[in-house]
């Protein structure tokens, strides 16, 4: 398992004032302060970036660019900006992403085919609300990788995101459990080991960051990671977070196994 | 998940002479620590007790008794032990264990019908060795629970072990890995929702107690509980597993999630 980091984001005020002057050195330090922490991909979380979108992602991606030679995603809704964000990389380049809502299918799924890049499918109704449980996770699963294959899209090509829910919301913790089932069994569901993705941070969305907050994310980390997650998003600068992925990285490979290169 | 305390055991040398001089203090007290530190039950490892085995049992188990209503396992190879230990239980008792080893059928799995009580089975062959991988271990699965079938035993009274096997040995990642795997297709290779218990500690077996060491137990335990494990037999004197089991007990099932309540 690899984390990416969900540090770069426009709802961050610093990162938002750096996009609005086209200011390189706040993103460029933030970049390089979380592969120095162990980031394996950087997201870059745009927003939707209503006005000057292409400008904007391009200063983005060619900024970041100067900072790291990591996979980058391009996380946002706009499909203009996604656009110029795959023109401007050099990097590898995974867009974050689609789901099986009509818009997205029809405007940011053809950019995986056309860019030939990586891209991320969220487990997400066609109306766009969270799916009910795990079963309804496999299903809708099954129909978004029927639509990349009918895209032409190669199945290398494809990262499922399960979409965690905040354990506060009702039911959340069941889906939460639900969701180390659903990666589980997607290999054998569609037929070849898919990659896969989720978002960490969602887990505890809106609960304040005590000591009790870090242990359960870093213990439902652990449980992705058994269950064969391969990216997960998140504050790459919390290093608890970063020594449980490199712990679970060296249990799920077949390598020699050497302690001291755990922490 | 529940954590079983392995600290009971004869090879402590403090815990050997209180059984040679039938003391009861140093057990007590042991037994009351581990279950204020979180233990859900109490593993008496015993050893094989070539001399006065009846006695020392009954001790054993008498001497704990007094100081916790908590389950209690008999973790030993004599079955003259066990049935002493059984014959002295007023707390829930589990027989730790049996295996498909011909001796342990005969002799100890019958106890477990005549005192209708839980059994651990071990996934291990015939001969006493460790299985390969985790295709023979589900193999074994299926013949120890036949074997349990035959033998009268009702399917709640099975606990089944699949044998954690120390990192360092050969294969050793694979294997533990690869136990995951069997843990999340037990129950529908059994047709039940069986119970799980796996020994820890044998994970870090040879290796220093340093901080990675700590670290890839408790990432390992998540990774379990995350599969599906009941009950961790481990050392409960080490606040960060009965940490993470506390959170990882909260994760996988159904409760009203209260942050407060975690650590």
């Amino acid at each position: 398992m690899i984390l990416a980091a969900d540090n770069l984001r426009i709802t961050r005020r610093s990162i938002a004032q750096a996009i609005e002057h086209l200011d390189p050195e706040p993103i460029r330090r933030l970049v390089i302060a979380c592969e120095a922490a162990g980031a394996g991909a950087i997201d870059i979380n745009s927003g939707p970036l209503t006005r000057d979108a292409e400008e904007k992602m391009t200063f983005l991606v060619e900024t970041v660019q100067t900072a790291t030679r990591l996979p980058l995603l391009l996380d946002t809704v706009n499909p203009q900006a996604i656009a110029a964000g795959l023109k401007a990389g050099t990097n590898p380049m995974i867009i974050n992403g689609f789901s099986l809502q009509p818009v997205k299918l029809e405007t940011i799924l053809p950019l995986a085919c056309i860019y030939g890049c990586r891209i991320i499918g969220y487990l997400l109704r066609p109306d766009g609300h969270v799916p009910a449980d795990g079963i309804e996770r496999l299903n809708l699963a099954l129909e978004l990788y029927d639509a990349c294959c009918k895209a032409g899209l190669e199945n290398k090509q494809l990262i499922i995101d399960p979409v965690i829910v905040p354990l506060t919301w009702q039911g959340g913790i069941m889906q939460d459990r639900e969701i180390l089932t659903v990666l589980t069994r997607l290999p054998d569901l569609l037929g070849f080991s898919v990659d896969t993705i989720a978002g960490l941070s969602n887990l505890t969305s809106g609960a304040a960051a005590t000591t009790q907050f870090r242990l359960v994310q870093q213990t439902y980390l652990a449980m992705l990671a058994g269950a064969g997650l391969g990216m997960a998003l998140c504050d790459v600068l919390k290093p608890e977070l970063v020594r449980t992925a490199r712990v679970a990285k060296a249990l799920m490979r077949d390598i020699v196994f050497a302690w001291d290169e755990l922490v």
